[in-house]
């Protein structure tokens, strides 16, 4: 099995002004080719210590990744190092990088200046790999290979530098992983993921547990939990090109999580929904409280969504409840905000405002202040409106205010998918 | 000026299962000490590796700081490695930490077992702080002293063992800073961030580049770019305690970037444009369409934004446009949704709509699909409606539907900032 190294390079993540979420990302990219990631490691905007952190990792590690330390500022020393740990020469322009600065900086209508074109530069003895979403190029040191060889001749690994920007990063894992796949024999490997919501990490493994030690032993089982989209169940079989063997282990799991399980793929709860909606032909619309947009902001993160998602209300104030979602004003008297006959009111104004076929509200209270004994932090009630009816649902979590506005926004879509289901 | 590493145990981190937030926050409390982080790891639950990495740590670094691999399952692995590093003989049972592990299960209404019991175990060699948020002991060797030397009598640091939790980790911090207060001699140093929007980190490097030059030895300046708050600065002091230094770098800065400094400490437009609403007892509301929520999102995550947000209206369909905020069918006809007079009347109609001083609204091309060669992907139209009047600006960006979504949001945030200044 491969190994490989993660290398963050960065003062912001030393300091702890960022928080380094790309390892992460690329751990699961390898994970899906069956490399194993053996160590991460930030270090800061220090030549010495990134020549000797790069010299240790590509003596130790048949894939080394970088993030950060290239950006056009003149903090970022990270290039120089890498000339001289690949015993390069000097630099030379990558044409491809080069045009893609221009588009990118004139698509934003900026000039391009030296500091800019700078970025295009790249040590001789490395590959480039465009980077299409940023200015920074993606760069390959073979260091395995006569041409990449440093000049110690005791490097053995690959090396790949990844810009720092989230985005940018993640969209340059995939031409990594072709790379990678194009130069090393993988093991076969074979992935299978499972969506559940609604049910805790710790509970889902005791209710599995029997199923889980049945597996065959070259049958991996991983749980990754996200407060978004539930815990993820990933199964990986090792050595094996046959897909009736994740199929037949699928085949136990499903009666054990039947209800708490949404898809048999990589997927979230908005994307899910949103094919439901499109198969059923039906439209939906929102009226969000507590949740303060973040349903909406779910929805409509999905590409296509305008063909079922009509809109929403965030009525914060009890004045949006009353006069734009037409919520009774003695309901909100007698019940108070936070309440089922507020969330169905809501759910079936913004249904009649928008015209829509099903809809969904929120009502609660997401902290740090404003509880009380009976309706304490973390309280949510969450409305779904559909031909059928309208169908209220009590939740309480115990998060701080981020993480309880997710943890509401989530659970509402799952019980709007359930009743979607219904129709 | 001493200095650290952060390690962290575990096979959730090394898979990307779970995302490393400990390390942040350790190293910004080792930070507001004048330590300097210079590396954080994270290793799987391999004995060996455990060993090798904390050995080399300790004869490196100052302070080492552990999260992680100390849970009542996994505990052997990693405290039986301290006990072979400290070279203690055994074991010792912690009475502060046992009282604990007794009350906060007994808070939960669970048993205690024997493998809770064993939670309080510590090597001989240790000395312990009590975890008051859970049954891990904080374990401190002091391997630069006599009594915690190692067999081999080569380290010299202080090793600390966080919890993996964060609540517990985070809570054990202020007690590991009293600890290393009362046994070091810290170095002083200030920090001061600056906060921009709307100029791109290379251009602001840019335009305060012979500022940035002429900075004093002892300071050093870092960009902390993101796409929702933008270009952050920020300056550190080293060995000095007057805050006059900073001051007098910031006098030279402010005039450079006038237009783009939006505040002069860590925050972001939410919070900022919620403390001027407060100021000046406004409020607002928000009418979005390609932002799809995000701007309400962004600005209910603010506690106590209550107080001066009203709401929103994602009018995601052409007919919530119309029939909810009650743009003329004509003007969606003759201009599109896309254009400055469809913004106009969405932030003006969301300002009848919900009664507030103020509104921001959006209008544009997220992506992937939709573009043209008039209004390609990427275009926004944004609104600001005040009591002065409606404006509309006109920006183009060039990111994946996402990160379209976040820079349209920001921008439209920056840009009612500004409306609202001017009130």
């Amino acid at each position: 099995m491969l190994k490989a190294a993660i290398i963050t390079i960065g003062d912001e993540i030393l300091i702890g002004q960022v928080v380094d979420t790309n390892s992460s990302h690329i751990s699961r990219a390898l994970g899906t080719l069956g490399i194993k990631t053996e160590r991460m490691i930030s270090i800061g905007d220090d030549a010495q210590t990134i020549y000797d952190t790069l010299d240790a990792a590509i003596q130790t590690y048949d894939i080394v990744l970088t993030t950060g330390g290239l950006g056009p500022t003149k903090d970022d020393i990270t290039k120089e190092v890498l000339r001289r740990l690949s015993g390069s020469d000097g630099y030379k322009e990558d044409q491809g990088q080069l045009a893609m600065v221009y588009e990118i900086l004139h698509a934003r209508g900026l000039d391009v200046l030296e500091i800019n074109k700078a970025q295009a530069l790249v040590p001789d003895k490395c590959e480039v790999i465009v980077n299409k979403r940023g200015t920074a190029p993606i760069m390959v040191f073979r260091f395995g290979s006569e041409n990449g060889a440093s000049p110690q001749g005791k490097g053995r690994g690959t090396l790949y530098t990844l810009p720092g920007v989230p985005h940018e990063a993640l969209a340059a894992l995939e031409d990594i992983q072709n790379d990678i796949r194009a130069h090393y024999p993988l093991d076969r490997i074979q992935h299978k993921t499972v969506m559940t919501y609604g049910i805790a990490e710790s509970a889902l493994a005791q209710r599995i547990a029997g199923w889980e030690d049945a597996l065959p032993d070259n049958v991996h089982l991983a749980y990754l939990p996200n407060p978004l989209t539930g815990v993820r169940l990933r199964l990986s079989a090792y050595g094996c090109d046959d897909p009736v063997l994740l199929e037949d282990c699928l085949k136990g799991l499903r009666p054990l999580i039947n209800e708490y399980l949404y898809a048999e793929e990589d997927t979230d709860l908005p994307t899910v929904i949103g094919t439901l909606l499109k198969q059923k032909g039906l439209t939906m619309s929102a009226a969000e409280s507590c949740t303060g947009g973040t349903i909406s902001q779910l929805m409509t993160s999905v590409p296509g969504c305008s063909e079922y998602y009509l809109g929403s209300v965030t009525s914060y104030a009890n004045s949006v409840k009353e006069n734009v979602l037409h919520v009774p004003a003695d309901i909100i008297e007698q019940y108070g905000a936070v309440s089922s006959d507020c969330v169905a009111q809501m759910a079936e104004g913004v249904r009649r405002l928008t015209g829509s076929d099903v809809s969904v509200a929120t009502s609660g209270i997401a902290g740090p202040g404003g509880g009380t004994p009976d309706k304490p932090v973390g309280l949510v009630w969450i409305g779904v409106s559909t031909p059928l009816g309208t169908q209220t649902f009590r939740h309480i979590f115990k998060n701080d205010r981020a993480h309880n506005i997710e943890r509401f926004a989530a659970t509402a879509l799952n019980h709007l998918r359930q009743e979607i289901l219904a129709l």
